[in-house]
């Protein structure tokens, strides 16, 4: 059974040491000194070994069962969910003014990365509600706010987000369900959404689905979307559950994994709906919270990954097989451990350069986030925004790699259920996949990132990049790691490059080259997170303070990283630079 | 629910116009025209597509059972196994003489690669048991084979391979199953094999499980394995069916994927084992079948690629989603079919040039597999086993990442088990694992192939590399092809003279790029397939014969792979080149 430690020495690392956070003027980051994140990350800890992780496997198992309408959880999901809500980890980020603690978004990412790691299927639940928290947290009138949001906060209520329909997901504008305007305000939802996580289950009270429907004599497509709060039971005026709407679990999808999620078909058949702000800016409403849950998804799919990491690595490290080709390592045993081969520490090298880096890269963002909000930063925001495609798509492409990766080091025992590392291969699948298909967020980059603003935040990340590597280009320490950074930012303004000089002619030209650019963005992301990481290691190593040995580690996984990933940003570019041609060349017919 | 088609077109196009094998003067090949392997691709198709294709999904959902010691199978695989056995085509390339049709490899690798594709659980349980019976062939005495081999080559009775124990896998020298001499010259088998293909079930009459196992006082580790018969049921001297033997089933693992194939822990307790070959050199015996059986997985892990490929391309001209950004291509739909954007077509065109260029791989590997045995052609032998760890390695380790892009295709629907996508994916997994992990036959390739007789094969390849590019650079039609090839064969040689030039001083620096090395060497091949096709398609076009449409696809594909697959060769050089500084840097406790 695979196990789960929470790495909060690595998170401190990247909170304190690379993005000094207590030093910040972010508001609410005053108060993020090193005792401050470290004595939250190891309650948080607690609950992620200790609750979640043994419930990891059980949910896989047993999965959510619909019997007669009514939607059961796996054994023990309910009692560890009210230990986390009474916790109060459902309320981390939330506005104190409706009973949350009103911490940075990033501290919520932070203990969102352990219980990711711990259970993606089982934290959904409250991931969602968070999710559909802040829609009404950004849309709803104060009645509706004051209505639901106390409720949802402590996750007594959870929320939903009803976007998919059988035929449309990425292209919304093809939507069927429809909201027909009542006498009294209100409207009534008809319609058929899937693939709805959390949609139903027995983990609280009542659920609040967010739902998208279309006004009849609305606008036609995408503008003629609403967006709708239809609770699972009506809400009175005094705040107590009323009568059971008109939603339905049609079915639960039987999954490739998540399987302690309840993703359910919802059948709204004229179902109360109340309209979430401005009728037909349905879209626009879904958008503002975007950002935030696709960093939710990339930090699953890393989250992923590190889980994966961690087994990966004590199984090389207790399995004896072969023997180490310069030299036998564990004389007194009948073979060495794996781990002294080169193939298996190249494996988990590029595990680890990968998941530290990755790390370090969504705390970051996670820190625009709340510098946006925070502070109003429009630059911060369109920064972030900028690279949120790349986190959600670059991250979960890789998380899933790595799982994949992880479970290789366990040969034939990594295919046998038992042993878990199937799962979170199958469950890291999921992230690569919902909140935009990664090819979509490659998309949104391409075709419409790059250009935000006359291109202006994409050249705020270069000169990000060159101010470093101009500042630390003559320390000879670092030499080792602005090098690589600086060649592999080059290739990746060539490829920006490429496309502005031939995307003009043919749109083609541009995406043909997207997932390629989505991937080498990613790279370069993270050479800029090893640089400032390996700057931070070289400090406290020039101090003398603290963990030597830990620092010298991240050095060398630095040095790792850009010798052995960096350089794929050539391929990248090489592929972009080929253009649309051969990919465009076929017709439908000849695939 | 998934279809298969069998891609009998491009299989004709790999045996007659690539590979032209009707003009080979290998045994058996004279009769291998056009129309005599049509036939057998048309009829065989008729198995894979209307029995196997449809036992797919079933085996998954239903897995097999034990219960009270006796295996049972999926609803209907007994009735198709009968109906495949009936049909001969558990008997193509088997020996005449027990009852086999004596066709080439090369026929039963293209029947092979159909069948995969269809179900590769089931096919699993026919697969092993021509690797037992090619074990039983090469070693057995006349009376063993006389009295094992005809019942094998109809599938009367199925066989298996027992390697594997809980505690080693790739290591067997720590084996612990015991095998006791006793005075009639048989042995007493005792101990736990574990993963066993097919180990029992409901198909057969008798299971035949060849046994590695040790005989007391033999010489230490791999050197003192032995290779034993251990029938289900002792075959009497006139070949009717005995007593039960001591071997049993302890479970049936749970696994990832191939549910419909029983994996089987078998437990030996005093089973009565005869020797097949000779004392203590059963793993030489296992090594002859080493590479048939490894082509045998590549075939797979390509296979399922196809599978998943073909479904791909229905689904993206169906489903509407999206316009295309060059114009509207669907007008009178409410949006345009997936097919038309750009990153899907990349995914799709990444899929077919590697499927495509695959089957030639494999082929021309099978064809140089009767070669080296019909024409006792050691080049031949040395050529097919230097690229057995590449066709292995490479296409099941890009055959499984094409079923997860095949799967993407699919955006939500693609994690739903209902549509069949998921299957594809994790049954393609397990290749990449089992007949020895892929990390273990880059270890093959770069420890001990590369410089098995001097060099001499590595170079031979090389040299065709060169012979095909000198011979065909002059020509302009081919110049879009000779050129990428030409610089990747360059990247290929210069990681070879790395490993020569450093793994010397230290064995690390070789088997620090060994992956990367076996990917390499995998493309050049691709790449080198895909020059021979385009040069195949350039002919047949000259001649103006066939269907043009074909060969214009052919080179449409072939320039995609030169343009955007092959130089991934850059990357893997330059990661070679880094040595084993940065993959051997961290103490086992620092990962």
């Amino acid at each position: 059974m695979p196990s789960y430690t929470a790495p909060t020495k690595d998170q401190q690392f990247v909170l304190h040491d690379v993005l000094n956070v207590s030093a910040s003027d972010i508001p609410g980051y005053e108060d993020l000194d090193r005792d401050t994140t470290g004595a939250i990350l190891e309650e948080s800890a607690k609950i992620a070994e200790q609750v979640m992780t043994p419930l990891n496997a059980v949910g896989d198992k047993q999965g959510c069962t619909l019997e007669n309408g009514v939607v059961r959880t796996p054994e023990g999901f309910k009692a560890a969910f009210d230990e986390v809500r009474a916790g109060g980890w459902t309320a981390l980020d939330c506005d104190p003014e409706y009973g949350g603690q009103g911490l940075p978004y990033l501290v919520a990412t932070a203990v969102g990365e352990q219980f990711s790691a711990a259970n993606i299927a089982f934290n959904m639940y409250a991931g969602l509600t968070h999710g559909a928290y802040s829609a009404i947290h950004a849309h709803g009138s104060d009645e509706q706010k004051a209505k639901y949001l106390p409720k949802m906060v402590t996750c007594d209520w959870t929320g939903t987000m009803n976007l998919t329909e059988p035929h449309c997901g990425t292209d919304l504008g093809l939507m069927r369900t429809k909201a027909e305007p009542q006498d009294d305000g209100t409207y009534k939802i008809s319609g058929q959404k899937i693939f709805i996580s959390a949609g139903d289950h027995d983990l609280s009270e009542n659920v609040i689905h967010l739902v998208l429907a279309k006004i009849p004599g609305g606008p036609e497509g995408i503008k003629g979307v609403s967006l709708f709060i239809v609770p699972k039971f009506i809400v009175k005026d005094d705040g107590s559950l009323g009568e059971r709407n008109g939603v339905s679990v049609g079915n639960i999808e039987e999954k490739m994994g998540i399987h302690g999620n309840s993703t359910c078909v919802m059948n709204y058949d004229e179902a109360t709906g109340f309209l979430l702000g401005d009728m037909h800016k349905g879209m626009r409403a879904m958008f503002t919270m975007m950002n935030e849950a696709r960093l939710g998804v990339g930090l699953q799919g890393f989250a992923q990954a590190e889980v994966a990491y961690q087994n990966a690595v004590e199984y090389a490290k207790d399995r004896l097989q072969g023997r180490d080709v310069t030299g036998v390592k564990n004389p007194d045993g009948p073979a060495d451990p794996l781990i002294v081969h080169p193939d298996i520490r190249r494996n988990l090298m590029d595990q680890k350069s990968f998941i530290e880096g990755a790390r370090a890269f969504i705390y970051w963002g996670a820190q625009m986030l709340d510098q946006a909000h925070g502070n109003e930063d429009k630059d911060a925001d369109g920064l972030v925004s900028l690279l949120t495609p790349v986190i959600k798509g670059y991250l979960t492409d890789k998380g899933f790699d790595y799982c994949v990766a992880a479970q290789q080091v366990y040969g034939g025992h990594g295919y046998i259920e038992e042993w878990g590392m199937s799962q979170f291969a199958r469950d890291a699948r999921i992230t690569m996949i919902y909140e935009g298909a990664n090819g979509v967020q490659a998309l949104d980059l391409v075709g419409r990132k790059l250009a935000t603003d006359g291109g202006k935040h994409v050249m705020a990340f270069f000169e990000l990049v060159k101010t470093f590597c101009k500042e630390n280009g003559e320390d000879e320490a670092l030499a080792d790691f602005v090098g690589p950074l600086k060649a592999a930012s080059k290739d990746l303004q060539a490829a920006g490059m490429y496309f502005m000089q031939n995307g003009m002619k043919n749109p083609n030209n541009a995406l043909a080259g997207s997932y390629d650019f989505m991937h080498m963005f990613g790279l370069v992301c993270l050479g800029l997170m090893w640089g400032r990481m390996a700057k931070a290691a070289h400090a406290k190593l020039a101090e003398g303070t603290g963990d030597a040995a830990f620092y010298e580690t991240k050095l060398a996984t630095a040095r790792y990283f850009m010798a052995r990933q960096l350089p794929m940003t050539g391929t990248h570019l090489r592929r972009i630079e080929t253009g649309a041609d051969t990919v465009m060349a076929l017709d439908a017919e000849q695939f």
